[in-house]
């Protein structure tokens, strides 16, 4: 290990509390709700530990929702190499549903935060990454019936996640689900 | 017009201009990051004239969203009164539609605010009817896929009403796919 992967390894872990903890109280109260005490206060840091790491507000959003952005360019990039149309929106489904249930908290916010959702809109690589995913779900010659299911299905898999009647589902038969119901959903229509 | 009705007229004017505004900015800010001050300054009021009709924002999230409870509340009891499960879950689901095109950002804010949403959980009566709504739809015997599948189209609705791509689309044409996606989807299943 070198001397500044070292370094970097506590920086590191620290983020990561950070983004666990503002995505909790995002959860909760709205990012717009949420403060950078209160992020403080939920790790159990100073007000200067966070800055230390974010300026602002809207830069520790961003720094948030980043990694979740990684895993969909990665599933973006794996969908593309896969050939048709079909195959391509399936890899891009089964890859979507294996993060969302993954990352269930995370994706209730970025899809749902007025805040989070102006940020993406202003992050031209939020904005290029999601455009590409609802393209590969939508196919080739998509019309606005195409465009709305697509934004039916996004923003559809936020209600199981943040349902209370199926908090107790486990993740392995949420996800299976989730999986079929795209599948009928989003495929069954071009069969 | 007795005395009475002329002079609750301008009461009821000012609620609605302040629910209209309130809406803008909770839709833009979250609820979190709406003060009451804010959506004086939006109806270009004092602080003093919203107190008049609301002592506390969460008051004012209620009052919003009542009038939107009231509508919902006449779907479930018109849908209770068909005979059987398909027919229920038809009048539930196309009186539902109607609704939510009518009054998209009202829906978007009550369905994806965490701060409404906290709300309503703690509201008898919203939890009563929107309960009784999840319950039409998904019909009777309903297991977690089922609950799933209800959970997943109430959210998804807010998909189409929130994206971008998809505000050119006229609210007729909305309303007829929306219906059509929710045949399909809810009702499809059970054929």
């Amino acid at each position: 290990m070198t001397t500044a992967a070292r370094e970097e390894r506590p920086a590191s872990a620290g983020r990561e509390r950070l983004h666990a903890a503002a995505l909790r109280l995002f959860a909760e109260h709205g990012v717009s709700g949420t403060s950078l005490q209160m992020i403080a206060d939920e790790v159990g840091v100073t007000k200067a530990a966070v800055y230390h790491h974010y300026k602002t507000k809207d830069e520790l959003v961003v720094g948030v929702i980043d990694p979740f952005l990684d895993r969909v360019a990665g599933i973006v990039e794996r969908a593309h190499a896969r050939r048709g149309w079909r195959a391509q929106a399936e890899a891009a489904l089964s890859g979507l549903v294996d993060l969302i249930v993954d990352v269930r908290r995370l994706y209730v916010v970025a899809v749902t935060d007025p805040v989070a959702v102006h940020l993406q809109e202003q992050h031209p690589r939020l904005r290029v990454v999601a455009g590409e995913l609802r393209g590969l779900l939508a196919g080739p010659d998509a019309d606005d019936e195409r465009r709305i299911d697509v934004a039916f299905f996004l923003a559809g898999l936020v209600g199981p996640l943040g349902d209370p009647q199926t908090f107790h589902v486990p993740d392995e038969d949420l996800r299976a689900h989730l999986l079929d119901l795209g599948r009928r959903f989003l495929l069954g229509r071009r069969r």
